[in-house]
């Protein structure tokens, strides 16, 4: 009877949550273009370029935490969905829902963050809706962003093209939007110095993408359950394994500590300005560089190769020189990161 | 104080809505897509044709109701914010919030209802988001629809297009919706025969663009705050007068009674499936007999005309003889309708 029950499992990213999305949703809705299986689809038009569209809905609690609020977030998410696909990110819905008593100065700051985020990615907010429920029946205020933009024809990533040879490449420290928003919600002392990595990636991609048409074979932002639900699925989509090297991946030491009190892999743990980047070997330096020019990539790194054992297997090399398989994790520990 | 916070007439779709809308929304967000001022955003392209975009999110209570569930009243309503603004709609999102210990086999009803509405209304759903919330932290499933169209370039109505003359067409009975809902939200006996009239609009409005691309100025759908909110909006942006004729209204005779026993204005009651449409009096008979060739505009009337009186001013002719002015209705008696 318990399976048959919604669990904050379903949300997380993790394997309940492709379960679900396997089971009712591609089951019910089935057509190829759900079947993509990215953040975001891309659809034929009539006139030539591929338009590309997403949807994220924003729970995240607290509202408010260190380096952003619920609407930078739902700003900065759907524009990475957005640019992951390749896409040139134009305009963006905006659908609030309501708590009755909600206190419109907060509304206010919160629409001011998505004024702000919006103006920094280069996208417009241009329609939007607004519900209203009764006290007590949603959380101060849920918010779900839409967006469409035209596919760059010069892409074509995608999380089927890892290559045996490629290199895995990150563009910088990852753990710390999950860890900012579980230390803030429990009031943990240790995690004062945590912030948000929320940010706007399309800059970026749009840089690399230019550069490096076809060097550039997979990529992917690393949010709900982290780097490993990442690097799973592109190993399965492209059957191929992944290997990793623990020494390489950058993580602040704020983040290791948090997370080692925590009993929290911090490769399990939401990002939301961070991607993986899958590239030809003989280009990844050049790529690595490109990154470092700007902010959004300065601390990026070579994490890892793409190899031609079991499918779908990922391992890790750990700090002591051993390797362990690095499973998806479950979220449950983790709901309400975004 | 009270009125800095949010309450439930802020999402009524009355005058507090749209002063909401105004001062924060408009405000903050501000560019002249969102001005636009409809349910959908008409955006241009470098390929010539305008992409229409439009977002909904659906928090009706109950989940379940006659003649429909939130399933197919996201999809249709989604779909009908398009077509309203002259697209042809093709591709729908989903974003799910559902509440820890929601039962999946509902949410499988719900998404059914969502496929077979999607097929009715020939659109797909192409992309989606799921988040977990916990229990008591929303109300079973809230849910988003966004979507997406390209223009149909001979449609050219608009809010702000009705002419002194033109005839007032409504497509069937009103005030079903609203009173469907609650009268099952709050189990009173006489709403037993009454029914949702949740539908797609998109076959019927192509049908009349096709026929009557000139001929059509206005095209709106008289969802939260019914018909009273439609035709002062389009009163208003048109700069013109409009009498409707209280005899001429569709209106079933169940709806009528409930709505005495409940002391609400039918005309002012939330429909899924009806729109107002305002056209040249030469042609009103016209269209009128086409809206009656199909299901979906049985009931069709022509229920009033524009005029030339003071710019805004609705007013309306009753069966008595006298006249009154029909103000946007408040909507605090009907949280919760979509």
């Amino acid at each position: 009877m318990k399976t048959d029950l919604i669990t904050l499992d379903h949300g997380s990213g993790g394997r309940a949550s492709h379960r679900l999305i396997e089971e009712v949703f591609f089951a019910i809705f089935d057509n190829d273009f759900l079947r993509q299986g990215h953040d975001s689809v891309c659809l034929p038009t009539e006139i030539g370029r591929q338009l590309v569209f997403t949807t994220d809905s924003y729970v995240v609690s607290p509202l408010f935490f260190p380096g952003g609020d619920i609407g930078d977030l739902a700003v900065n998410g759907t524009v990475n969905d957005l640019c992951m696909s390749g896409a040139d990110p134009l305009y963006l819905s905006v659908g609030f829902i309501l708590e009755e008593g909600f206190a419109i100065s907060d509304l206010k700051i919160i629409c001011q963050s998505m004024a702000k985020a919006a103006e920094h990615a280069g996208v417009k907010i241009v329609t939007g809706d607004t519900k209203v429920v009764e006290r007590g029946q949603c959380d101060g205020v849920f918010i779900n962003t839409s967006g469409v933009g035209f596919k760059n024809p010069a892409f074509c990533a995608s999380g089927d093209k890892a290559q045996v040879g490629d290199c895995i490449i990150v563009n910088g420290t990852l753990g710390e939007h999950g860890l900012t928003i579980l230390t803030k919600r429990e009031n943990l002392e240790f995690g004062s110095t945590l912030v948000s990595d929320t940010a706007p990636l399309n800059h970026l991609v749009k840089k690399l993408v230019d550069q490096f048409p076809e060097d550039i074979h997979c990529m992917r932002d690393a949010t709900r359950g982290g780097l490993a639900a990442v690097v799973n699925e592109l190993a399965a989509q492209s059957k191929v394994s992944i290997q990793l090297e623990e020494l390489s991946i950058p993580l602040k030491t704020e983040v290791t500590g948090a997370s080692e009190f925590l009993g929290l892999d911090p490769l399990s743990i939401a990002n939301e300005g961070k991607f993986i980047c899958v590239c030809s070997a003989d280009k990844a330096n050049e790529i690595l560089a490109v990154m470092r020019t700007m902010d959004i990539g300065k601390d990026a790194a070579i994490i890892g190769k793409v190899g031609s054992e079991r499918a779908g297997l990922v391992s890790i090399k750990t700090a002591l020189g051993g390797t362990r398989a690095l499973a998806w994790g479950g979220g449950e520990l983790l709901p309400r990161i975004c």
